[in-house]
C-alpha cells in the first residue's frame, strides 16, 4: 500500500518503520524536521517538511496516489482535517485519524470517519492489566 | 479496591471516573490543581495536590493503606519512580505505570514493574485498523 502518515511523533514513527518492513511505501509530513530523527538514519521511505493540513504538502507527499492516510499529530483538530481533506478533496480510500478527546471521537466516528482514541485505549488497557 | 492515581490528565482523570463508578475508593493525585477539572464537579474520590513522587503527598493520598497505584504523569520518569516508590517504600502489593518510551519500557517490566505502553498500543491499534 501506499501510505502517507502525518505527524511523525512516537506514534507516527513507530507506524512508519513496523510499515516499510511490511514492504508499504510510506511517506511522513512533520511540519518540525527535528521529528524526522525518530525514523532513524535508514529509513527508506520519504520525508516532507510541512503540515499535513496543507495541499501542496499532501501532494508532495503523494497524496494523489495514497491508499490510506494516518493522522497522528499532537492535535486532535490537525488529525481531524487532515483526515477530511485526503477523503473530500483527493479521494484517499481510506483515512485513519488518532483523536484524544473521547466525545470528538465519538462525533467524527458517526461521522464516518476511522478514528482512534488512546486516551480510551489506555484507560482501557490499564484496566485490563487490573484485571476488573 | 483502594487505588491511587497519579497523574489526573486525560487517562488517569477517565481511569478515576470508571474506577469509582465500580465502587473502587480512589484518591488522585497531581501537582497542577486545574488538571482536577477533567473529573468534573461531582467525582467522590479524594484529590490531593502535589508530586507523585513525594512521600508525604502519596501519604495524603492514602498510599499506606492502598491496593494498587497506577501512575500515569506525561512524565515517563515520574511514573517510574512513582510506581518504585509505592512498591518498594510503601510495600503496595500493586504499581502500574506508563511508559511512552518503548525502549524503557521494556526494560522496566523485565524488572519487574508492571507497564504499559502508549506508543506501542497506539501504533498496534492503527495497524489492527489498517487490517495489516
Amino acid at each position: 500500500m501506499r501510505i502517507v502518515i502525518v505527524g511523525c511523533g512516537r506514534v507516527g514513527a513507530h507506524l512508519a518503520q513496523s510499515l516499510v518492513k511490511k514492504d508499504h511505501q510510506v511517506s511522513v509530513v512533520d511540519r518540525n524536521g527535528g521529528a524526522f530523527a525518530r525514523l532513524g538514519g535508514d529509513f527508506p521511505g520519504s520525508l516532507v517538511l510541512g503540515t499535513g493540513i496543507d495541499e501542496d504538502v499532501l501532494r508532495k507527499a503523494g497524496i494523489e496516489q495514497a491508499d490510506v492516510l494516518i493522522a497522528v499529530t499532537n492535535g486532535d483538530n490537525t488529525n481531524i482535517m487532515a483526515a477530511q481533506v485526503a477523503r473530500e478533496i483527493f479521494g484517499v480510500p481510506r483515512a485513519i485519524c488518532r483523536i484524544y478527546d473521547p466525545l470528538r471521537e465519538e462525533i467524527y466516528r458517526d461521522m464516518g470517519l476511522e478514528t482512534t482514541c488512546p486516551t480510551i485505549l489506555g484507560a482501557t488497557r490499564i484496566e485490563e492489566i487490573l484485571g476488573n
